[in-house]
């Protein structure tokens, strides 16, 4: 059995066409959920889903749902599905969700061409508004159908212009009905593009994740005495951004030292950082910035954030400026089930394409789904890590190398 | 011979009113060069001039001169001029400036009432877009009247919508002709609120400014790698803003090593800072940053430049990030003459009004107009240091005693 490379590219490219950008270099697109160019994504799947056999449902928050219920399967069992999403952040790339949509279908074709005969049927899905770029929060349609928001918070849901997802999808003719139930599948695999470089480092151009990192943000200010950049001596400052820098560079060692002793994956990140009042004359009288702390182990996530306290704490008393800490949300480390995991090393081993373990950065509606079923987490290569950007690529063959591991990880757990 | 506390604080109040503003606390007013609230309070200036017996002369830039021309005085000598500016920064305070325009007339009257015979005149001066709010760089008037600026130059400068000093003089009645020559008074003083906390700390109610600090400004950028903050392990990093912070804490220190070495009025500070693309789950791609480095002494400024760029090298080879370094503009340590600072203290003895050394870390039209003449700076406390704000205050006492030195050395100087 073989994914055809060329029916994959084919949708992929026909796909970026929707809200596709003229960009100087490489391919850019637009899909907000419940835009016209996601009515004319969706319309395009749904097709494509129609002309390989599958029946077509779309349930209340637009997740779209193409089922092969072959002859050889009970159609009374849990099927085992797969997908991703077709929606992109602004300016984004071409494979960011799509891979992973197509790749399922063409992974149904191929076992159709192949002769597989599944017992179980075989969904492929495209889950609403992953990015959260317009709705906000991200991940949505996976929450929904993993029973963590219910259908009714989901369409209440506005846009920054007071739309909420309801009347968009209504808009769009894809506010369909009840919610995918994520807990009656029997598996669900999903490919994606890895968005960072270990798997181009390594050549090898299919990755099992092991486990999606769990993610701590945590808000800290720092608040001085904002005075004149010229008249107020070295001695009697109270400077919230020279603190504030401390801090970060503290951080910065207190994961480098748990990346050292405990766990290599653990990183920690300030990204985000406000000066006020910001002029180059006047000395900060308050700083903000976020902390974003990930590990696939949440015992090192708890230390960097022990640590990281008691360093703010040891710079307040220092420096004689006043912080505040917050921790407004966390995700705990999502495993993936080691069922799918070995499905897809063995279909790896089977096909002759090298796969690797890695872990995941980065959030995916597998998180959500995790939490209901056996869920795995396939990468594909990501050319210089670069995703969320026209210049995002996977070369074609890494694209159907990698569908090649997903459509034999679904052919075995569909056979099972 | 004494001011009257009591018809200072009825100018300073009564032009508190033009451009004034309701706030909570305190006393706000918003006067830009060339609005109307500038034309009420330039209006209700000539009036008390006059008043006074002075002769009103207005320049094409605006600055406007009231000349006390008393039968004692040669009319051909060298005036002694005292003043300041009228102008504020949008919500600014009631005493920086005006402080200094109506100690200068209170001067004279007191003068006058006094029955000193000046063997001079004695010229009260505006000047003309201090605060450079408006029309942009600041101390414009002076800078004209110092012959570092054009008329022409100074009238072409345009605000944000494109309406030129010139246009906006003429519109307010007050573009006059010709333009102060600063070169042809004997002398000029100038009292100003303090700005920091030094004369509230020490109690003492007068300032005698010994050097306007020299000023330096230097850009820095530092070009890392923007890269998701889940994906990319904390050896993979080339992260800007961490190289930004320890850039900022190397400038403090550095600045900090020069106080206890070589001079204890040396300031560093980085006020600025801009992160990209600022957002809690990227890694920083590019950090901006500004230095503002001051000194009374020229080489200190320059050491801390040095130290700076050589942080900046070692910065940049460490942490495999391409920095920038430019240094768009300075200004030489001005010193104030030993004449004026000489007639101030003995005007304080005189008096029995305390009076202390200090330098000005803050930039003052005086800059300019020492370039030409005999200069002095005076500085009147200021509450908690604050400035540039409704909360801006100096007690009426400390008011009148700072004016009384002011009165004094004026007199001192003008029967030389």
């Amino acid at each position: 059995m073989q994914v055809s490379q060329h029916r994959l590219r084919r949708d992929i490219e026909a796909n970026a066409e929707y809200g596709g950008l003229a960009v100087d270099e490489g391919n850019g697109r637009t899909v907000l959920a419940g835009t016209e160019a996601d009515r004319q994504a969706r319309e395009y799947f749904c097709e494509r889903l129609r002309d390989a056999g599958l029946s077509v449902h779309v349930d209340a928050v637009g997740n779209v749902v193409g089922r092969w219920d072959p002859e050889s399967a009970d159609s009374d069992a849990a099927p085992v599905a797969a997908g991703s999403h077709l929606d992109s952040v602004p300016e984004g790339g071409i494979f960011d969700g799509p891979l992973g949509v197509y790749a399922a279908l063409e992974s149904v074709r191929a076992m159709q061409d192949a002769g597989v005969e599944p017992v179980r049927p075989v969904e492929v899905v495209n889950l609403t508004e992953e990015e959260g770029q317009r709705f906000g929060g991200g991940l949505l349609g996976s929450a929904v159908a993993a029973g963590d928001t219910t259908v009714d918070e989901a369409l209440a849901l506005e846009d920054g212009e007071g739309i909420s997802l309801g009347e968009a999808l209504e808009d769009i003719g894809f506010r369909g009905e009840g919610a995918v139930d994520a807990s009656e599948w029997d598996a669900w695999l999903e490919l994606h593009i890895e968005q960072s470089e270990r798997l181009e480092d390594a050549d090898v151009p299919a990755g099992v994740v092991t486990t999606i990192t769990g993610l701590t943000r945590c808000e800290v200010e720092f608040i001085g005495e904002a005075n004149h950049a010229g008249s107020t001596l070295m001695g009697d400052r109270s400077d919230a951004l020279a603190a504030a820098s401390e801090f970060v560079l503290d951080v910065e060692a207190i994961a480098n030292d748990v990346v050292a002793s405990d766990s290599e994956t653990a990183v920690a990140t300030v990204g985000k950082l406000d000066v006020g009042p910001n002029a180059p004359n006047v000395i900060s009288g308050r700083t903000e910035l976020t902390i974003d702390i990930r590990d696939v182990e949440r015992d090192s996530v708890e230390t960097i954030v022990d640590h990281a306290r008691t360093s703010l704490d040891l710079i307040a008393s220092e420096r004689d400026v006043e912080t505040t800490f917050e921790r407004p949300w966390g995700r705990e480390p999502v495993p993936m089930s080691d069922r799918c995991r070995d499905a897809m090393h063995a279909a790896g081993d089977e096909a002759g394409i090298e796969t690797m373990d890695l872990h995941s950065g980065a959030a995916h509606d597998t998180m959500n789904i995790a939490s209901v079923t056996d869920a795995g987490l396939l990468f594909a290569p990501s050319r210089g890590g670069i995703s969320h950007n026209p210049l995002e690529w996977t070369d074609w063959e890494d694209c159907a190398a990698a569908a090649d591991v997903l459509a034999g990880a679904l052919a075995d757990l569909a056979t099972e």
